[in-house]
């Protein structure tokens, strides 16, 4: 798998959040480094080691959570984001003030471990389908507080994203198609009242909804929890109607059977799994 | 397993963090919930539906989201918080505007299954010791942002809360030791900055260890990734010398190992495996 | 023209504003009312009259900010959100706290106003062309701060918003192509790095351009200050080679202009100016 | 007109929102630009050129608009702040990374021309009067958020500020006399709780009212829609009784309207006109 | 000493403070409360009774900061707000949820102690003097933080507030003056340049700089350090001169000075003394 | 009296508060320093002088405001923190913009006074038992926003800090005893649900709550207003029973009293007089 470039919004959109999560962490005060440690009288290196084998993920994070402790810590990465690294692994070095060193560790360790499990389980979806045109999405279900934490590293894992909020996109599940009296009348109303560029998109669960979709012009259709030959023939009545409509399927996706459903045509795959059934990839900090 | 209270904070700590979470989701608005439906405009009713055998943790964390929406949200729960739920239980039924209902459905979804995760995954370690005298007891490795969050749902899982944050307890480490010219000069120099009613923790590798921790006062000792039979003589030494120290376990604790460590006779086995190998547990929300 | 149904997102995420934006004018303390007043003492009654002729938006603004200072304020609308009022028209009574009247009143009425002015002018752009499909968007030129309400506003002026900022589109300008070294680069390395609802905007100076774009799939092209020929032969190229793609016009617009370049045939018109060129709506609130 | 020396507050207290502001439009990310170039990858330089006539305002609010995304931009203005320029005359010069000018591009230019378009009309305000003692004043009527900008901007074009909000000085109007019961009433109620050094301004309708303010000994007198002649009379009475009081004209102020207002001898002329009558200056950013 | 009607701002002011304040004890939470009782579950009374002899102010704090943590909270003052209490009254009485009001007891009392505190030494600077027309006037030497609160305190114990903070009135003090090359060229710089109706104090030594500050008109003149019979002295030649400008004595104001001070006939004499020399008045609340 | 090394949590925790404060005090701009300096264009030099004797505090902390405002100030001690300094003393030089000298000046003083006034009467206390072994210690009641930086000072003046808030101790106290039904039930449920390594500590009011915690396993036995010899007895009481158990005396402490509570032999006498008690210490500021 090539160089994956996943992007992170500029550290002004990130910063506050960081810092917060320090504040979390450190409460009134690192009790044990401050007692021993007076802020940049001892400098110490470090090491991040891979105790696992996984795809590291989160490494500029890592980087800047220290940088806000003490501006000059020097993290110096030794494997690319997103490159999969074996058990024993030393991922990255670390330079700077001892205390900042002992005060940042668990917040930047806890980012960096949770972030690489998200992209090691994303990987093994996506190698699943890579030789397939069927692209792997991620989905809203992820941490509260981290969106855009947690999306950023299944793009690390190679994964596509789908929309980031409520706002980026519409999704027509089967509540506001009862709520708005259909189909037609949920896309024509949403239609008119939503930012132009934004794309929507039609939960369905059979070939009719499926139709009534397409006549109504989504611009993406889902196919929800569909058997793989109605999924087949879904893709079908689409491809004829509107090659331009984006085809992406959900439901009971697992390692199991993504290629099956992959096979089945669809543009995108959709699964929360990668992140909701990811553990973090152990990672430790060695101080020297 | 009776039934567990595990406290929550007054909400003045919680609503901010819920709000942010909201606003992460929302983002500039939920595009298909509003133009469809007004705001109370129309009413709704849903329940939420175990779709896994779990133990269910965060459901007044869940509520709450909803009524942040709209403060007349019913939500009810027909289960314990910490109750074991079989597949396809219903576990609450929340009444109320039915644009509030899908605008945070999937908020307070996320909160619900990562809480309910960690508390089914949490639960089974402490089963495997739960006729012992030994506790259970989590780690700072959290969630960023989520550290009373996940550590609430350990507790309703059965285990017992380790320190929140670094200033609430102090935990003596290597580094530490190394830092401050060993383990007497660390404790001393600790104990005398910090407030008196602040416990300190000290990690060993060996005895050797162990025997200054315990004669230098430290409140609890962790014994670090010890063997069996190092960590059975530990407790000796220590139980001989001072009754009243704590004795704590730590490393490579496993569903498999940990009544092993247990039988060593310690009071403490703390993993943060039941926080970071949690998988979420998965939960639907049905709307009638 | 018929009722507008602008959405404003929940007040979950303008409240922070409104309350900001109360307390820019407070600073320490209504020092007129407070020292004549005691909270909750008097009750007094209001009406907000129209003093000039104009579409009236922000009137569930209005009503919010008040009930912000005391809830139990009632602002009764007497026109219809986006209706267009003559001067001396009555839009809403209010009645509440005389003090919550007093130190609410310019803040009130300073939303409503400018976003009036808005509303006002927009619905003149968008009144030169309602007869053609050509539908006329806004830009990203608002005041910082007030990106969401400015935008609500366009649309109680009829206007169809477009993207709301960096994120929820890709808009692809020439130092982007620039940057990229092409059109197809730029297409192609966005494109594999975006969540996949999104749609791509290309700007395009000539009939070269658009058909670059068009090549590599552009969502979205746009028609960059092109001279009225030369738009209407960019639009026959676009239609024959893809009927999907949506066109915008852009640049010089202005009320004279507007209805020449719609019917050139583009599906959208941006333009600042129903922004950037209004004034205030004049509107006053009386106490009775 | 000599240059005009108007004052920003310190960036401790701006730059919460110049970073508020860039988050508002960058949201989740600056999709286009983040997946073209790695932050700081490349440099670029630019320049602000003015597409109209007028007087820029807001040049070092632009600077540091740039600095918060990378703070090695070079921002070199090339004119002064209040100079009135001509079309095409180039402003600013910007050096730095490309991505921190893309980025920043929107939010800088949105913020120097809505300032730049108040300070111009400002101007053509003051110029009318600028041979005549009395000044020109602006009002608490600005757009909610960015009180303090906007009375930059009126100061840029010549004009001084009246007060900033509801406590940095009291102004009884109609409604405060007739909760308090007369104007004797408000004036010796107010003039004993507020901090001493503040002034105390009375609105006045008629002579009587004047009168009576002056009796008590309001700071400032406004008389408020008065007939010129009216106005001469009451500012005759006010000079005999007291000297030292200011004298304010408000009211149906308009560029035709102003020279006689000013000579009937009133100290001030307030209006919000110069704000709410404004359009942005068209300024353009031209990367090389 | 009749009825003192101190003035707060609206709580919108004061809440986020309030809250701040109620999350900087809770911590993570009330141990001991919440782990004994139930949000709501129990009802309890308790009395706040004085146990020194004093002023009292603060209540509506106190009250509010309970209503925070349960809006039900009933809180019945049984003094007047700036009533001098004896020990032993019982100053107000509190019903509601048991959890509410030990969980806000240590914030709401520490806020009525300091407060009260400052009442009380303020009340007696203010008696030494009351019989004569000098007011006795605060500073800015107030806790960090706290501005509002310890003003309206010194305000609940009959003094005067002077300016707020930096920005509601000028005080130019003797390097303002060597920094401008003279009062004269302070003052002409400053007044041209500030809110109009801001007032400016120049701090004088002498009777020299009491006659430039005269001749260039400030607003009023504080004389600083003099000797009485130099103030007596520069007391007449400014109400010679101008019976407007407001006279201000300030420094080594003491409860031994300050009569002899205010019989120099100055209008004001300012002092921080009654603020940061004040000592916590004694509340405690009993649970009944 | 040795050096003492207190320890403030790392700048990440304290900024948004420094800010905060400052911000209080500036406003909307320091109006005075601002109209007659632009920023960084004069450099000054000021020294912190002590006006009265005693035990300095909170240097870095003024220092930090300083550097908030102007990263380049330079902020040299002339006086370690915490030493006992004679009126007349240059505790600190500093060099830098003026601007920001005569902008940052109250804050930072405010700070240092306040602080310093707590330091120096904690030492006292602290000396009427230092060559005793009992520790001097401090409470929970400090002013709002203000916890960590008392804390702080009392900790500079020599004292031992108590728990930081209502989260890092328990602290039973007869209500809580009350609500529970009695000292057991109330350590017993506290015990089961708190973070293991917190301490419990119970008010006891006489020698059989004495014996009920010592039974139940108190960590801290507080002895709260007890007669010396009761006080006495319930050392020897609880010493005979468990030699581990802490106790903390409390209760009419005094300069007067404290000497006679310590030889009753507690480990802890606790107190808020240092903070509640105490005065500002007098500084000044003299720019050169």
């Amino acid at each position: 798998m090539e160089t994956i470039n996943a992007v992170l919004p500029p550290f002004i959109i990130l910063d506050s959040h960081l810092e917060e999560w320090l504040k979390e962490d450190i409460g009134r005060g690192d009790r044990t480094t401050q007692c021993l440690i007076n802020q940049g009288e001892m400098e110490g290196t470090a090491r991040w080691v891979a105790k696992a084998d996984g795809v590291v993920a989160g490494l500029p994070i890592a980087k800047r959570v220290f940088q806000l402790l003490n501006e000059k810590v020097d993290f110096t990465t030794l494997v690319k984001e997103g490159e999969f690294c074996e058990r024993g692994k030393v991922i990255a070095q670390i330079k700077g003030s001892l205390d900042a060193l002992l005060t940042g560790e668990r917040v930047a360790l806890n980012l960096g471990m949770s972030l690489s499990g998200i992209a090691t389980l994303t990987r093994k979806y996506v190698e699943k389908i890579e030789d397939l045109p069927t692209l792997f999405v991620d989905t809203r279900k992820t941490t509260p507080g981290l969106r855009i934490l947690e999306k950023y590293a299944t793009q690390v894992g190679a994964a596509i994203n789908h929309r980031m909020g409520l706002d980026d996109a519409v999704m027509i599940k089967d509540n506001h198609i009862a709520a708005a009296g259909g189909i037609e009348k949920a896309i024509k109303k949403i239609r008119s009242r939503i930012p132009y560029p934004l794309t929507i998109e039609v939960e369905t669960e059979n070939l009719e909804q499926v139709k009534e979709a397409l006549e109504y012009q989504a611009d993406i259709i889902m196919l929800d929890n569909m058997k793989p030959d109605v999924m087949r023939e879904a893709v079908k009545v689409i491809r004829q109607h509107n090659s331009k409509v984006k085809i992406e399927a959900s439901g009971n996706v697992t390692l199991e059977t993504i290629r099956a459903i992959a096979e089945t045509g669809v543009d995108y795959i959709s699964s929360s799994a990668s992140i909701t059934q990811s553990k973090w990839l152990d990672l430790s900090m060695k101080i020297d």
